[in-house]
């Protein structure tokens, strides 16, 4: 080896060196952000778990709040009723029907229906639920509601109370 | 230079080399591991925030469910009512009696309370609302309850309707 090759080859490792050294240096930095990112992203999930506990908890307060804003009108007709109540402890009609009317229209607000059932209606166990049966010769098909003995109630797609009814059977 | 001395140089350049090699790596894998730690943690920001908007939209609707549920049994009590009206169209106080008082019981569990307020006691604007003025003479104390004209209501700490009254001022 002649000195210049010499030269060259170390000039080479050098550089070779210096350039590993930059691809560090890129590394680190490249490395030190992305922990960052985590970091940042671990304490705003930790910012939004509180935030949502909060929000859940107000959702909750909110929601019965307002329900219950809507009940106080009733209140002051049960109060208003009694003043009018007679000498013999009766009350005119009119004030229950109107107290009644008013607590449809709340239940009706927030999506409470009472679950429309027909009298020769077919059972359907979805929303009725059979609590007698009575059986007969001329019915012509089986599980007929004969009566609604207790009213159901729906909120949106969930049955809240099944209907009661009693239903007819074939005697056979 | 000897020889000797050329390869130890070389030697130990190399061997530099290799340990920059090994650095960069070990660094390239710490930054992968970092993206991939930041993703992740993106990915369950992502999941909580769905699952957040879904929650707070079920707590709503719980609560709501739950409160609706507990106003069927009054639904009962006033078809009952009806069924028991005179022929006047009268009916008698002890019904209604007895559906205020399940109405009372179901505010009251969601912590729906009056808000208590005595004749004689000072005004305060944090429950009351003063709607009539009196002048008097022998008054001692401006802004004195005479009548409570409506009741008011609180949720917890939050008043929900102002009490409504009137109130006494001294004559000048």
């Amino acid at each position: 080896m002649n000195e210049t090759n010499i030269n060259n080859t170390q000039q080479n490792l050098n550089e070779k060196i210096e350039s590993l050294n930059l691809e560090i240096d890129k590394l680190n930095n490249e490395s030190k952000n992305n922990w960052e990112l985590f970091v940042r992203c671990k304490a705003e999930m930790e910012n939004l778990k509180k935030r949502t506990d909060k929000e859940i908890l107000n959702t909750s307060n909110f929601a019965l709040q307002n329900i219950l804003c809507d009940f106080i009108p009733l209140l002051d007709s049960f109060e208003l009723c009694f003043k009018k109540k007679t000498e013999d402890n009766l009350i005119n009609i009119d004030g229950v029907i109107l107290m009644h009317k008013m607590l449809l229209n709340i239940l009706d607000k927030y999506n409470l229906k009472k679950i429309s059932t027909e009298e020769n209606e077919k059972l359907d166990i979805s929303k009725h639920e059979a609590i007698s049966v009575e059986y007969k010769d001329d019915i012509e098909e089986d599980d007929t509601i004969k009566t609604v003995l207790q009213n159901g109630y729906i909120l949106n797609d969930r049955v809240l109370r099944y209907v009661k009814v009693s239903v007819l059977k074939r005697k056979n």
